[in-house]
């Protein structure tokens, strides 16, 4: 009996996504499945050269893991944070990349590593795709996701495609839910992200536990051998009872369910799906959270749309990434 | 040479907008020009069968403006508060009209009075379909209107039509743009009805100026024998330089810009419309001024989206409701 892995031979897709600590790679069969996935931490020096090579390295290790090899899979998607021009295959203003200056042709530096070809597209907005094609999402004509990590992402959904606007669509984390409040990382003041992102979460809890505020937050950090308040930090210390956590947790979901009531106020979504780093570590318990506390703020609380989370977890992004392959290479469309 | 009104005849249709002072109505030509129009005020007392007869009587004096009458036109439409079911023709919740409980059947009713098939629709969706069949918004893809009145209301186009969600969609007098902010007349706070309403703005005023604050907005009031702050008294008093009339106004004008950059950073249209009572009174200056101050809140304020005055102005409610008879009646498609 021949191997379900030569019947795939390149129908298969590969999937990267590339975030700014980790990169997850997956593996998908046909129908979207997850064959398998590997992780790998995105290298902090070396430029864009550096990352493509561990780009190769992620997705091989993911191959592996499937079955197969790089070079029997159909294609690759990426994604990528920053603006994402599709046809030209260049990423611009990733800040959080190393050496990512300027438009980096991170598909043809991708392609020529590993001979395959590379679709690119914008990190959440894949994973957003992935949740409307075979995630919390599907079925769903239309939905909002927040994507809730270090900033906040995220989209509309409607007649289940992502509604793009002009190009620019999709920042659910500048909604402003407090008109000249707290100042966001972007610079404006009152934004969602600047209450709910975890970036800004953490300059909060430096600049507290700095005024005399007790908190284990830095302890766990530490004893995590990391540099930043991850979603894992938060999770910990919630989960030990730390005030100050609570109350900087607190103080997100109110914000997510403001900036989300006002979205489904005015455009009145079938569902909400709540993803990114934090939002899957914390997980259903906040998504229970936001629910309860977006529903006294809508304008027909007796019609609100369930909020849901993320089905595809960490993996989100990068089988949206896979998904890209299905609609530019020749492989088949999936079963 | 016959006369243009027999060449049309049945081939022009009538628009009434019906509020809750004031009924407007209009005679469409095939291209969607005013032919005529007329306005009465709504009745106070009477309940439906009373407001049908003014809706019947207001209707053939626009008729007559326009150089025929009520039976040659082929159908009329009736924009209204409340809840449109449109299939049933009946209308619920339209709090602002004497006597109307529970659904009133107002198409069957006026059908009675004036023998013209009726069809009904939503005063500001379909004041917005206008604007985007025949206004400042034709042309756009999408564009988020703002009905800036008694209320705020207003809606998305998007693929040049009205996004409708699960049927509730538009409240974007419901977007929340201070966190826990002002009590809002639907009972939520913070939303940006609280702070720019008329009606909101005039409890207000009443407020302040019963703790003393000097204004001359209630004498305007009684001067021109009306009982409410209308947009006519706002704009005589900031032309006189009334303090708390351009406090107030202010206010609600920044309160606009938030909501309404929150929203072009959400669906990133390609124009905003900015119309009703107080929008069309106050008029270019204060749409001016809404742009300036949305720019800086948006995420990408090099990319802010125009923001018009609505085109029709006071005609836009029944120029929207007669294009109604388009899509139902068999009256041919305009020229």
């Amino acid at each position: 009996m021949t191997t379900p892995k030569n019947q795939h031979s390149r129908t298969l897709r590969g999937g990267i996504d590339l975030g700014g600590t980790k990169i997850q790679a997956v593996v998908l069969d046909p129908a979207g499945k997850v064959l398998g996935s590997a992780r790998r931490p995105t290298p902090r020096t070396g430029g864009p050269r550096n990352v493509v090579r561990e780009l190769a390295a992620t997705l091989s290790d993911a191959a592996k893991a499937a079955g197969t090899t790089v070079p029997e899979l159909g294609g690759t998607g990426v994604g990528t944070p920053g603006s994402v021009d599709r046809e030209r295959g260049t990423v611009s203003n990733a800040r959080n990349l190393p050496g990512f200056d300027g438009a980096v042709p991170l598909a043809s530096l991708l392609e020529s590593e590993i001979g395959l070809s590379v679709e690119l597209g914008n990190d959440v907005g894949v994973a957003l795709d992935a949740e409307a094609q075979l995630g919390a999402g599907a079925g769903c004509g239309s939905f909002i996701g927040a994507w809730w990590g270090t900033g906040v992402g995220g989209g509309v959904v409607l007649h289940g495609q992502r509604w793009l606007g002009r190009g620019a669509a999709g920042e659910i984390g500048h909604t402003i839910v407090k008109k000249d409040g707290a100042r966001c990382p972007c610079g404006l003041r009152g934004c969602l992200e600047a209450y709910a992102g975890r970036g800004a979460m953490e300059a909060r809890a430096r600049k507290l536990a700095a005024r005399g505020r007790r908190t284990e937050l830095f302890d766990l950090m530490r004893k995590k051998n990391v540099e930043r308040l991850t979603s894992g930090v938060w999770a910990k210390a919630l989960e030990r009872d730390d005030r100050l956590a609570h109350k900087l947790v607190d103080r997100a979901i109110s914000a997510l369910a403001t900036a989300l009531a006002s979205t489904v106020n005015l455009v009145d979504v079938e569902a909400i799906v709540i993803g990114g780093g934090l939002g899957s570590r914390l997980g259903q318990p906040a998504v229970d959270r936001i629910s309860s506390e977006m529903r006294p703020r809508l304008f027909r609380p007796d019609a609100a749309p369930p909020v849901r989370l993320s089905a595809l977890g960490d993996f989100a992004g990068a089988t949206g990434a896979a998904l890209l392959v299905r609609t530019r290479s020749s492989v088949g469309a999936p079963g």
